[in-house]
């Protein structure tokens, strides 16, 4: 019988008083996705003591509306991130609270035809004011009204320049506070929120401007270029999480089609051998694998890919990202008390006005 | 004590020879996600029998290395689905079957490292060739050099040009099919797939294209426009689900924001007054409505948002879409034997070329 | 590179006129829960046709409110079960059905305090009355009555004595039917439910009686002695299934610990040396198996056990039994046309009075 | 537009120093399932404020083998529980640890061939060794043979004996800390588990003993006749669940039918009239609702049965035990600082010998 098997024991937890920091510590040694929760702080924190790393979250969902954006700020501010990838919700919804708006506390056991007439949109288990929402399209038409029109923005160029305007009015929302701290948002499916409506509305206005996919995707891969590693958080599935992980594939469709030999040599044996796979992954979900889908499959599925180094540290998490978020930032604030020297990324700014 | 509770029995199934449809309909009589899936058939066959209704599918996932993807082709040559919004991967991955390369049945239970070196992408318990991935985006490439490099696109102009190209080589892949039935295909999140690629592909040789995302969204919201009403068919969340709900509210911002009077008069008393909320809705999904997402929320909070029609048919089944779609489709093909009379949609490809 | 990844090509399902059997074959060849779904038809088909098989379904759940409930009768008169391990819910309720009270469908978006009003109970989306139940439980508890009071029944014998009871009523439930066939239903928790009720109500009237879990237990693994091998059936995990896997292990402790030789030998080299794994596995479950519990674990950890033989056909399906189950045995009836050899389970009734 | 539902906004999370409870009173102010696991703290805490309430946790799975069995222990020292209603699993492999043997942390990406080989059980993520779980049934057995032989024991009465037998031993497990402080454990399906392999093996040497379901039954049911409320806390569903929410309704059959009137008056105008439903509940599920079972369901469901009270302090936290139960224990003992008076459970252990 190999030992291999038995080389760190399940240790039961005592309850006393410790710190967030301590019990997660003690929860990375117990079981199931307790002790997941436990291992994402230490390869967090491992990925912040890395040199020449660039950290991508992928921010799926509606987290905004959830109470959970100023931890967001918190870590750009820290620069615990460098990129970030969103839904365009939390990018948006975050603007009615910053605004001084804000949701509220609601049920998800309620008559949603009272609630359509009330003017109020559900969020599970939030409310919102339609007429809040309005108020911040509305600004956001505002802003839009002062992009040029014969430009072909890319969907970074647009939310850095948003952030900036916001940051000015003293709106800190998270576009506001990653144009304050050379940090760029990409949203690759920017239409499927507010922004989308507020496209129509400057249209409406004879004001046509342009949001150009293939631009957003190059300056993305061109991240992936200038580094030597990356690691990854992601918070859910979906969109933000493809599209980051593609910049492991397409860093190299970018520079070897060109001729440009990969990093690691120029013989290649397989055509993943040039890949760049992630050196870190973090993966906060509630999907499963079972489904077949991208946004609960294991980070296992990935290094099939090329995407996620079979070497590198890893850890998904399955639990509802309003619990495992805070959790898991409290206990880095704890423990992590050195300035992290972040990549400087200011040169994507560079030309944008 | 009320009555009302007492109006349906559940009738148990006693298993003897019967068609799909019958089962289904047998099904439809029981409880939880069986009756969901018996009620599903039911709904989407009232939805062919209405007059003016324009049926749009979101197609989440990678539906198509599951063998799902000639059941879209059908669903498209019936013209039981008038528009498709979806993933890139659902109509980049069909391409590589279509162009008789295929996918292999495999198991999650394997070591992904393994597969790495033997140039094999997993997904969950499929296996697909690298090589045969490259050999679509090399045509994928080849087509993308045929395009304007002085044009800005709508992924739906890409996919219907795409289209119409494949078709003409003999590739009936779902974008071919549907160039062929005048069904437009929209991709809001286009390039987190081999799009993506091919994008950087042709940059490489000197042909940058550009994708507009605002066009396409007022494409989408355009054909909201025009239908007196829509019915909705969610295959998972997603992008592709947040995309079409949003049109129920795009159609008013598009229109009313013009001084145009909303098609139920003008005067509002409530900021949801001049909405169109989707008639029918057909959900599919495996995720779970607890954890606040988009992709596993019950349509009835999309009423709140004005999204659905509170006096619509819905119905939502928690069911992997590998089980749900094939017995969906094959009950409606037994049960539904009139050509149904869908809505010309042939003005949205007039200017495209 | 290995050719062994690529044996079985991934077929994608085209719409046209077929039998549940043909699409489920067809599913089979798919991806995903619809694979395991068509395959589960498979494995149930191999058992079938096995010689000196014992087929054991556990039945977790509320399967007979939900008009499961005649479906696991007709498994019982084809004997495409031989042993029944059940909820007591699984075993109660299903009599208020055939009494001809019966069950409503309902809706989950209720509210639950307008139905304790109503005396309405609710089952997520069906409701049954209260009185109903009552008058179920009144029934039970005439049987019950017909007990001795100096004897320790195990829940097997309990039930097959009810189910004689019921069936000369003409209450045909599953007891009634199991019964009638000879084949033996344990209940290992059955006071949580109507049983329990029951059991109170007889004391009340000074007529308290006995059931013997250790008993139940020892007549139980008494049926894994004296088959050659089990094939298992879990629809949903619980009590049901995690009772059943130990028979597995319980033989070997039933006869080797008295100094019987196990049936492959004497000497054993590793503790499980003797266990007697299930060599067909099927599980239909909603649960996953990140949570760490019985319920949704892989049928692949239940190896590592001895529970399950390693080169035994197995499946399992993460789908809805009110989809799953319906669809199989439907399936069944279709495919397989011979009688099948039962095992004779009679003995086992031999001194119940 | 009713302001009703604007009462309590949500609070974005900013991240600093904090303790544990301060977090989750944090939490309790955002969304989904974080609000919810803040809730449950304070749901605990007004439990433990109450008068003349027994509070009674339904234990699932395996938690014990997770690293969860001290909290469990403390739980009962502090007397923040005073009934368990266990799995088997989660009171006997705890001792597997209190003996000083122990499990290992493993990993669900593995051959469990190759475990069965090395006689390793497999927990998910955990490894256990056959030899200790074999030496932990030998010492099982090693009590039962000190039990009579012509006395029907109760669960409860089973795991008081063994739990002051292995206190004796210095064996500080769950069962020995429950008997150490007078809090029964009752365990309804007792046999699915190392106890139903220790009534085999204590038969094989001429020393059966007797377990009686119905006197278990009734022994809890008497709990509830002599306390004022009940609150009780689910970590898991499945039978301790489904036992535990019984009591709400057996307590009146065990007395009214008798004649003796409820204590809320004797005129029922329904059926559910004199019900005593729980007036605390809190939930730990990682099951969904949509499934129809009894360990998803929402605790809205069990409103209709009559087992919990509509106007009651409830809250289902959707998430993996092994995260909410240490994080929930540890702010208790951050925030609860007063002696609870815990009701007198004495009377239940005074004939047991």
């Amino acid at each position: 019988m190999s030992s291999s098997y038995f080389e760190r024991k399940v240790e039961p937890i005592e309850v006393r008083e410790k710190s967030i920091s301590e019990l997660l510590e003690e929860m990375s040694r117990t079981a199931y996705q307790g002790r997941k929760l436990g291992e994402a702080v230490e390869v967090w924190e491992a990925m912040l003591k890395e040199k020449d790393l660039t950290i991508i979250m992928g921010l799926a969902g509606s987290m905004s509306t959830a109470g959970q954006w100023k931890i967001v700020n918190w870590l750009i501010e820290k620069r615990f991130i460098d990129v970030l990838v969103s839904t365009g919700a939390n990018v948006s919804e975050d603007i009615v609270d910053a605004m001084g708006l804000g949701y509220w506390q609601g049920t998800p056991y309620v008559n949603d035809a009272a609630l359509v007439k009330a003017d109020i949109n559900r969020y599970y288990d939030v409310y919102g004011k339609e007429s809040d929402y309005r108020q911040m399209e509305e600004l956001m038409t505002e802003f839009m009204l002062t992009l040029k029109t014969d430009f072909a923005y890319s969907s970074m160029e647009l939310l850095y320049l948003f952030g900036k305007w916001l940051s000015e009015k003293g709106i800190r929302s998270i576009a506001a506070v990653a144009a304050e701290n050379n940090v760029p948002i990409f949203c690759p499916a920017i239409s499927d929120s507010s922004y989308g409506e507020a496209f129509l509305m400057v249209k409406n206005r004879g004001h046509t401007i342009m949001l150009d996919q293939v631009k957003e995707f190059d300056q993305f891969v061109g991240i992936g270029e200038k580094t030597k590693d990356i690691g990854v958080i992601y918070i859910g599935g979906g969109v933000p999480k493809d599209f980051t992980q593609l910049i492991a594939i397409s860093v190299s469709t970018k520079t070897m089609d060109r001729g440009v030999p990969g990093r690691e040599g120029f013989m290649r044996k397989s055509v993943k051998e040039y890949y760049y796979p992630h050196k870190y992954a973090i993966q906060i979900t509630t999907d499963s694998p079972q489904w077949g889908g991208l946004s609960g499959c294991t980070l296992e599925e990935a290094i099939s890919w090329g995407k996620i180094h079979s070497q590198g540290k890893r850890v998904t998490v399955y639990c509802d990202a309003t619990i495992a978020l805070p959790l898991i930032t409290h206990a880095l604030n704890e423990r992590v008390k050195i300035k992290r020297k972040a990549p400087d990324l200011t040169w994507l700014f560079k030309n944008i006005s």
